[in-house]
């Protein structure tokens, strides 16, 4: 029997932590959560709890103490386990979370990006199993995303690959809080579909729309979600409009990468297919082109709110080959 | 003393061939020309042609003959060296070309797309010698490249990664002859500048441009080089505005791969400083946001009109490791 293995998926309001066993992680020995401290400073403190949980379940359950954790976090993580631009961690930029972890802790630490760590256990584990091309992209409130090819993450120079929610799609578009205009995360994420379905209330375009939400500015990604299952017609067009969004971005990914298969993730996959359908329409209209080349297919993602956890022990697991 | 090995590079004009010793295969042993056959049926024999110049020329330098060839095609190329979507060689699509070569040449046969060639040259022998993490952008007719990570080709699922010519900037932008509308490469491509030139001839901001060209609809991305070169303000303005579409899609390469180096290759990268300047000035505003994230360089590709051969070469070689 081989030694587990921890991972820890720091979210915005909580901590979900999991021990795995490398002879099968998607199905976690055990899993535990706690609430992610409101200081960003406690945020070390939480996850030594989070190990001591998880170690204490492992040790009730007979199971040998684990030796190796993986933590995936809201921020850009360079390959170091620094982190950088961690516009979710306030206060935490520049931390080397990854050596202070493993000095505290005693244990081989990895650190990544959580989207890149639920990107990983998606291709190892869930919806993309058994490829190694894989492209995954969680549409939240913005957009994350990981890249796998030949069954590893592909992390680039820094540890700063996999962010095409910056894809700037339309020079002078909606106003980015990156600073620029245009990047696809303003048309493509919840905040996207918010803003396309508030642009279709004022415009008058969705009445359903604005009595569900209560008014014109209350409208929020949810609610086009919503009222579009529910067979408003406003609301459809503007799931239509949004599902162009998504494809565009998707098509331009696969020139680039090619994936085999592309996993869609985050709340609003979880509406099924008033959404995937007309962005598996739209894809496959958009990425065409003159050419005949072989379209990866598109998967909701499989693993869930437990993802982030997994995928972050699967970091830590020796990688496939 | 190791075999040599044969790179051929199929352009519309040229065949380019050359033989390396694997211990400095950015200097060739030798090189041969061929003229490109009008016919695309004549292909396989003009590379068993060159394959002959070349196995002939090495036995006159009393080296032994080579084993195995790389070609390099201006084509989509499959993993399994089946050329696809083979635009400038039309009648070529479905050619199993590695496989037709092989049992000709009773070579070891590796086939590639010219652009994916030319990018690990770069990356392995040229401008980005010694990283493993390299993006190069070939812009001339259209935009061709090669995304190199962990210093092998990203080949993808397919065989079909790294056409991002075709990544969609401009929704509803200029149509493109894939099928659709506002693909980076008709702004940032030589085709590109043309047109952005001929926009501005027709709207009376380039008349320098024009007199040179010898009317508004002669007007060529080289003229507009040529122009800037001299000085010209209008030309000034629209290599400016060129330069704002190559590193809109350079800053996008950028969050999704998070290179070391950007390698820029092709005739309009000749020109120089009038082009690179302005290019890098643009990037460095477009790329950072409000992020901190360290930027790759952006360098002029090194190898020349022999990097395609070397390429073809190098795919013929073992990777490194």
């Amino acid at each position: 029997v081989s030694r587990p293995v921890l991972g820890i998926d720091v979210g915005g309001t909580k901590l979900l932590g999991c021990a795995v066993d490398a002879a099968d992680p998607s199905d976690p020995l055990l899993e535990r959560r706690i609430d992610t401290p409101a200081d960003a400073d406690a945020l070390l403190e939480a996850i030594e709890t989070m190990v001591r949980l998880l170690q204490g379940g492992l040790a009730d359950a007979g199971r040998a103490e684990a030796t190796g954790l993986g933590v995936g976090v809201p921020a850009l993580v360079a390959l170091d386990g620094v982190l950088c631009s961690a516009t979710h961690l306030a206060g935490l930029a520049d931390l080397p979370l990854r050596a202070v972890l493993r000095e505290r802790l005693g244990l081989v630490v990895q650190v990544d990006n959580d989207a890149n760590c639920a990107a990983l256990a998606e291709a190892r584990f869930g919806a993309a199993q058994g490829q190694r091309e894989v492209l995954v992209v969680t549409l939240g409130t913005g957009i994350g995303a990981g890249i796998v090819t030949g069954g590893r993450l592909l992390r680039g120079a820094h540890g700063l690959a996999g962010e095409p929610g910056h894809m700037v799609v339309v020079p002078d578009g909606r106003a980015c809080p990156c600073g620029r205009r245009g990047c696809w995360e303003r048309y493509a994420s919840g905040t996207g579909l918010g803003l396309s379905g508030r642009d279709a209330a004022r415009e008058g375009r969705a009445p359903g729309l604005v009595t569900r939400a209560g008014g014109v500015e209350q409208v929020r990604g949810e609610h086009v979600v919503d009222a579009a299952i529910g067979g408003e017609a406003g609301a459809l067009v503007v799931m239509e409009e949004f599902a162009g969004w998504v494809a565009l971005g998707l098509a331009n990914l696969t020139n680039i990468l090619d994936p085999a298969v592309i996993v869609l993730g985050g709340g609003l996959v979880d509406a099924g297919d008033v959404l995937l359908a007309p962005v598996r329409e739209a894809f496959d209209r958009l990425a065409v082109g003159t050419s005949a080349r072989p379209l990866p297919t598109i998967e909701p993602a499989r693993l869930g709110p437990l993802a982030g956890a997994v995928g972050a022990a699967s970091i830590a697991l020796p990688a496939e080959v």
